[in-house]
């Protein structure tokens, strides 16, 4: 079985959401070191847009798809998120690791703003050489939309199978998915009506809390679990150790 | 049939090659009027790397493929070739034409040194919408290799059918293949061993003018023709007029 970990990033953990694309430069340098310090290879990093992306692609409306006239906001959107895919893996490289970045927009194809390709060989031989690749939440072409927008959550359902992912861990700016203030350690599909979501107040065109823990549902009906923690604990999950954060399972 | 065409733009003709990564501003702006004034649909672009990537491609070795001893090298060059993209990019987008970079590092995958898959449908859907895709030389993950280099040439050859190009262009910084003084009108796969083609003196890791020859003469016999021309016939060529050049045709 593969060792691989795939690590996800929310969009609010390297962004200020309140800002259009301020990115937390010390975060990011703390999270590239706790990377570096787990020595070890095969990882992934999926990263979410927050203020770098989000508010362009309201701007231009690709929410609800493109056309001739709005195909503008393609670039615009794709530029943004491509900055902060940049200084995601500026800070990684800073740190020693061998990081490189992937665009959906580039590997990937959609329709009905579902993923329904992704070319994984050239990350597959990336994993074999030591190498982290890092892809993010992305404007991606779409066959009956023109295209759509691709959250790292919806990234991280299409491909952790696809790269034999061993575990998936989705480290956020909350300790796990919250009852009250207590985190709810286990949660499986059959918790998704009775479970109490709170929407996101951000700027967000990707279905906020809700839409990520449908994605991590889906994943867990396929068989790969994962896990919600507090980014702080970045360490203990690369390192196989309890998060004190949230399992999704099927 | 499409009406759809490919320009490359030589890697000599948008950098200076005798330096490490000199961009020609005045060319590539003066390259993007001719593209903006053309006032056509379906045009992709594909651009050389120049002497942005070439030198750290061979000084990394990547031209033998990639083991994690040299893997550095893949982000170094892909970094060097992207940073070309984004300004061939930024003079078309100043022109007012809606171009937007795909890297083959991301959407292709090569075995033995040649692309064995690229995804287009991304590229088809873009050029639907009006907008210039524009790809480039770049280092690309090999299933046998770990990482080759993909020349321009052979994006050509092997994206040209796949992408339904009715006519490819080649502006180089020659009026065409030279016989002497005098530009060969028209070259067929059968004048192959016969034709004297000098090598580039420059540093280039894809085989200089033979391999372009090769390759076209691949993308020929497949049933498409191409034509090398200098820049400065880019209208000539855009119009569908005679571009004074070479004809490669079966």
């Amino acid at each position: 079985m593969s060792d691989r970990i795939m690590l996800k990033l929310g969009g609010s953990v390297i962004t200020d959401k309140s800002g259009d694309c301020v990115i937390d430069h010390d975060r990011l340098a703390g999270i590239a070191e706790a990377v570096a310090g787990a020595q070890r290879e095969g990882i992934l990093i999926v990263h979410g847009a927050g203020s770098c992306g989000h508010p362009e692609a309201k701007r231009y409306r690709l929410d609800t798809g493109a056309t001739a006239e709005n195909a503008e906001g393609i670039a615009v959107t794709h530029h943004a998120v491509s900055s902060l895919n940049a200084e995601v893996v500026a800070a990684l490289r800073k740190a020693g690791i061998e990081a490189i970045g992937i665009h959906p927009l580039h590997a990937g194809y959609a329709d009905e703003g579902r993923l329904i390709a992704f070319e994984c060989r050239q990350m597959e031989r990336m994993l074999d050489l030591g190498m982290v690749p890092v892809i993010h939440g992305d404007v991606v072409m779409d066959r009956s939309r023109g295209a759509c927008i691709v959250s790292g959550d919806q990234l991280i359902r299409f491909l952790a199978g696809r790269l034999a992912m061993r575990r998936v861990g989705l480290a956020t700016d909350v300790p796990g998915v919250l009852d009250g203030e207590t985190v709810v350690p286990v949660i499986t599909p059959a918790d998704f009506r009775t479970l109490q979501i709170g929407s996101s107040t951000h700027t967000d065109v990707t279905g906020g809390m809700r839409g990520k823990i449908a994605e991590l549902f889906e994943l867990a009906s396929a068989g790969i679990g994962s896990e919600i923690f507090h980014v702080s604990r970045i360490p203990d999950f690369l390192a196989g150790r309890d998060c004190g954060g949230t399992r999704v399972t099927r």
